[in-house]
């Protein structure tokens, strides 16, 4: 929590932001200079250009990353335009080089439009090794992720969706393993179906999971409703396996794991009790989370967290670390299952997940991953 | 020169690249990451959304510039993409930040289309303070400029013609006042009319100078000439004031001053003797210039200096500094005129320029510019 913590205090950290870019090259004298600059620097360009396949031996491309939003969907605030955006996109460039070791810039993009997003894209993706979308809204995001993956030849990746389904399903191996539950029997209810909701349901089902139910702000979704946008009309089909028809607390009755991306304090205490025996809650709503940890626990909640303990901090820097490690061109659910799989068993006892400010976790991860892309 | 310098040890220097992108905020514990993460950060971009003014005091954009280049015409070796003109462009970030404290990160477009790069480029500017077009091919070029700096309210130059013709002019101011002539009454003579020799002629004729004959590879650029593109037929119309048509050779007889951006060689010594008496003699193609210097000075010229000489690193560096802290919209012919004006004064007695290895050159050439800014 930053309670304590002055928004004066917060405001002086931010000064002048929080990235710089450097060179890594000594340059102190006129041969340095002559070296990494004209004319020495031409003999490299033409090295490249006659092999072209040494790209990534010779420039910074292979370890950058491309942050790019339009400031839609930032944290829980909404869509505060990408300019107010821009001090989160810096902090996640800052993790991704103290956690990753990989060179992450932000871009921003001022525009809703899903064409101009993914041109612009498509326009500049030669400098970066890899694509983050980040803090785009979702069905949107949807969308632009989708065609920017049909379209480049490198990994594209939207943390606010497969970063949080990665950390959420190491967190739920952990849970099920600690209450002896199992994918293909626990019940599980979903509440929140923007990108991070659709993204976990997609993942879980992936990864085994037999009973999902999804709910938005206007309750279950399933075949039945004619509200739904594409991407929600797509989880009707392949979701809700009982056609539970109400509200997050009727979906609730019964259920073995609640996993919360939506809002503050939408779970009561009661609709924890009314869950099966021993339940899971992970109330991760951004920043506080669908019911208290405390109040989950003190009503009955067997392993309760909440998305400061659930954290996509532990996912993505290692994550993409991995992925350019092994110069992949996608990030696929066999690389994210191994994230988790990795996660999972880093966590020590009685904890949900790993301490992320642990670099060697990050590291782990990063094996983990790049052994997993597909020779 | 790198003539002793192996390709290895090029290529070796290069591994990886030449930059990094990294936090200026220090990140050790759990307590450092809630403020410069989630959740902390979100009461900055909160500020920033209510009190948009303020995006400079705590972004990094207020400092950074976006090195746009899409490979045209990568120093003297044309166009080989914007993959392999990456080394020139982490080059130029890293003395944009060694010299001028400027964070800059190349952003490579690969169209040869003046649309594309302008609608990118219009649609990524919001994370930057600045942009800098770089090794993009006249005519192209100046088309892609005009139409940028009309649509951003930020400073967009192109450093191969502005920076290149602020530090031709500030060598030009030097050896004027070493030979005694002034602008109003020298007959220049400028071989090459791409991006380079374009603008030096534009800030040459801004600057004062009367007489000014254009040549490209047919000859002098005259009105009569059928083959101009838009931009020579606009030089066309203000330039060769008495009219020469016939090649270089013929320009240069009684001319008092050279300046080549054009080709090794196109310039002999009897072309230098042709010359009025104690000429000056800038003979700047890159890499190797249009006569030695010293073939130059033994043909007679008062003056001599190549492109090894009359470097634009002098430049830009100072330049974007002095602009952004200015928080300057535009980089202005009186800015520009600040810059050559402070480097002729800081230009020690029988040199051409200072050296652009002492540091302070360029914080004085930022002073020089934002002091130039209007108010």
């Amino acid at each position: 929590m930053t309670a304590n913590v002055s928004l004066d205090e917060l405001l002086e950290l931010h000064r002048g932001g929080k990235l710089e870019v450097t060179g890594t090259c000594e340059l102190k004298t006129l041969a340095d200079l002559r070296k990494i600059y004209t004319p020495g620097v031409a003999r490299v360009c033409m090295h490249i250009h006659d092999h072209p396949e040494t790209f990534s031996d010779y420039t910074m491309i292979g370890h950058t990353v491309a942050i790019v939003t339009n400031g839609t969907a930032i944290l829980g605030l909404g869509d505060i335009g990408p300019l107010a955006g821009m001090p989160v996109m810096e902090g996640k460039a800052v993790l991704l080089k103290s956690m990753g070791g990989v060179d992450a810039f932000p871009i921003l993009i001022d525009s809703h439009d899903p064409d101009v997003i993914v041109e612009t894209v498509a326009n500049i993706h030669t400098g970066f090794g890899a694509i983050m979308l980040e803090d785009i809204a979702a069905p949107e995001c949807f969308e632009i992720e989708e065609r920017l993956k049909a379209r480049l030849d490198k990994p594209v990746f939207h943390d606010d969706q497969h970063g949080t389904a990665v950390v959420t399903l190491a967190a739920l191996i952990v849970a099920m393993r600690r209450v002896g539950r199992t994918e293909s029997t626990a019940r599980v209810v979903l509440s929140g179906a923007g990108a991070a909701g659709i993204a976990i349901t997609k993942m879980l089902q992936q990864y085994g999971f037999a009973d999902i139910t999804l709910c938005d702000s206007r309750g279950t979704i399933h075949a039945g409703r004619s509200d739904l946008n594409d991407a929600k009309k797509i989880i009707a089909q392949q979701t809700n396996p009982r056609k539970v028809v109400g509200s997050l607390a009727d979906a609730l009755k019964d259920a073995d794991i609640f996993v919360g991306v939506s809002r503050k304090g939408l779970v009561s205490q009661d609709m924890v009790r009314s869950m099966a025996k021993d339940p899971i809650v992970f109330p991760m709503a951004n920043p506080e989370g669908e019911i208290t940890v405390e109040d989950a626990l003190a009503a009955g909640a067997a392993v309760a967290a909440d998305g400061r303990m659930i954290n996509n901090a532990l996912g993505f820097p290692g994550i993409f670390r991995g992925t350019l490690r092994a110069q992949a061109k996608d990030i696929t659910y066999k690389m994210l299952f191994a994230a988790a799989h990795c996660l999972a068993a880093l966590t020590p006892e009685g904890e949900i997940l790993p301490d992320f400010m642990d670099m060697s976790v990050h590291e782990r991860v990063a094996c983990a991953v790049a052994e997993a892309v597909e020779a």
